[in-house]
């Protein structure tokens, strides 16, 4: 099968970029000397993951998830060392006990007291990281907080160790402010480490990260693993912050032609919100892409800055780059967007076409999505 | 089974509400003596669309579709008459041939001449609508345009009508704004009719139709079918533009608190950007609502203006409303968002859990998602 075979809209993942990622952050992480543990909310592929896995480049220590769901498929494929980064609460805490029950070994996360309690109060608890506000400001409580210490002695025997995430480094536009945003969550992490230990509670894992600050990090002293995900894929707003090159974008949506407007340069297609998701991160960035940028049926940007301008449900309106030829479309002809974020445009599918360079299908990947 | 069994995050349906809705289109369009001709995009379900075309109130004819994935399913499922409301690729014409050749009588759009010869040469041509501009600039094309009677005599005998879409009735903000698009499209679709049947060109079906332009309009002379579809669900943003009340969004998503600020008056929520989608349409509606209206786990407005400020992949963050008494949250309790968007948030969702007005789960219905 080839590519023009296809219905379209649909994902189509390249998967020497994918390598070609995975081998650039595996070198990354390894020269800290730390553990990576991939984040698979990004790819929620089993195939995805046993590549991210299978490196001699980087010691790795199981993954990260962002739902039970993702937990139990990827438990269930045989990758049981997880850490659900999500807060629990206490009916997901019984499905996790469950899945524990099985195969699975699935460390949650928690920075509620009143959990902690709960948590320990169980028969069998799952292995829990203490979650570390670091400067995002979304979950967890500061390093220097009187509650660390509260809810580590409550969770006695199950506490494993310190989990922070620097989701504010997404915001960061410069190196240095990179290299700030990364060193203040290594710090945070450490310090609630440092204090947690000295009141005698085991801190075995010391967990950080997202793609930015895995990249960006100058030193990692006290961390045990790393946790980014979106670095397997790319988007457009990962390479407008710099944590890689446009090139370096794995999956785009197949997409074909559905209405022309040659007066206004303007074409549509049939990949709309539905297949893009709305997310317009990089309307934040130095460069805005609306919903995408239209490349070329080979991935090729060949059509300059063709730009996903509106996102209907199931009609994408293009604004065809003024400054190149007027590539003549026709009804039916095929694109491929870059996404905004990609993250949210996978989420709209549940599989991945995956080719290696070329127009050839070489596989179909299925992906884990919903809850 | 209770909602309170339900994992989170997960979409409900007031039944109820729904059936409310569809009486309330129904007579709305049955004053107008057309036909009601659902559009399914929205809900995505069959037992949402019996009960849309199971009414004494008005008559139907049919559904309107988005995807092939639906014309599949509900053809599948015994709804036959069906119109796909997006421009036909040459890809897609051979599917729905296929499609055709079974029991499914699949009406198909086009505005492109090239299009149209490729429909009239197949051996079976569906039946073929012109799609009409009627002022959104999206697809279709002028109803004086030479392409008009260009295309229509291509069709030839594949001909059925006009196919006229408002879509930017959801621009409007005043009942005499709102009235002026309707009528927009009604003349636009009856003046493309008119010139259609005046070059000898068969004309059966003149369709029309959004849910605001469906409620709006003062007349519909010369209309043979309406296409409203959000109107069954409702959301934040038909509520700002006032096509419904606030207390007629059908479909809620619960979720569950899973981490809590309350010196910011804010918490943590398990439905975020995946459960809620990154919509953002009330960002131009009188009334901001954020990612989300946050409601009581009765889907009560009791939380005043509670809005989900920000939407992470799994995390929602809820500012709480400074002018209502601490609710006192804890990790665990459920809440119920109304969604900015419903076509969107729902598709992030692959089924509906149903209740009727209480807290009882009475059916779960699935949704027809992707392509």
């Amino acid at each position: 099968m080839k590519l023009a075979d296809l219905p379209t809209p649909c994902l189509v993942l390249d998967r020497a970029i994918l390598q070609r990622n995975l081998d650039t952050m595996a070198r990354a992480v390894a020269r800290h000397g730390v553990a990576l543990r991939p984040h698979m909310k990004t790819a929620k592929s089993i195939d995805v993951a046993r590549l991210a896995l299978d490196t001699r480049l980087v010691q790795t220590s199981g993954i990260t998830v962002s739902t039970l769901a993702e937990a139990e498929y990827f438990a269930s494929h045989g990758i049981t060392d997880i850490i659900y980064a999500v807060g629990i609460t206490p009916q997901k805490l019984e499905q996790i006990v469950k899945l524990n029950a099985g195969n699975a070994d699935i460390k949650i996360i928690t920075d509620d007291p009143d959990i902690a309690t709960l948590i320990a109060a169980h028969a069998t608890p799952p292995r829990t990281l203490i979650e570390v506000d670091c400067g995002e400001h979304r979950g967890g409580i500061g390093p220097d907080s009187a509650d660390l210490i509260r809810i580590g002695r409550a969770l006695g025997q199950a506490c494993a160790g310190i989990l922070a995430h620097a989701g504010h480094s997404y915001g960061g536009r410069s190196t240095a402010e990179m290299q700030h945003i990364a060193e203040a969550e290594r710090a945070s992490a450490v310090r609630a480490a440092t204090r947690l230990r000295a009141a005698g509670v085991a801190c075995d894992i010391v967990s950080i990260g997202s793609s930015p600050t895995a990249l960006y990090a100058t030193t990692l002293a006290g961390i045990t693993d790393i946790r980014p995900g979106v670095y397997m894929l790319g988007d457009l707003f990962q390479a407008e912050i710099g944590t890689h090159a446009h090139a370096d974008i794995a999956v785009t949506v197949l997409t074909s032609v559905i209405g022309r407007r040659p007066a206004e340069r303007r074409i549509l297609v049939d990949a709309g919100a539905m297949a893009l998701s709305k997310d317009r991160s990089t309307e934040a960035a130095p460069q805005d892409w609306g919903f995408g940028h239209a490349r070329d049926s080979a991935g090729r940007p060949s059509l300059g800055r063709a730009i996903v301008r509106r996102a209907n449900q199931e009609h994408g309106i293009i604004d065809l780059d003024p400054e190149q030829p007027d590539p003549g479309f026709k009804i039916g002809d095929r694109l491929r967007i870059a996404p905004n974020h990609i993250c949210m445009t996978a989420a709209q599918h549940d599989r991945y076409f995956v080719v290696d360079g070329d127009d050839e299908i070489i596989a179909v990947w299925p992906r884990i999505n919903g809850w």
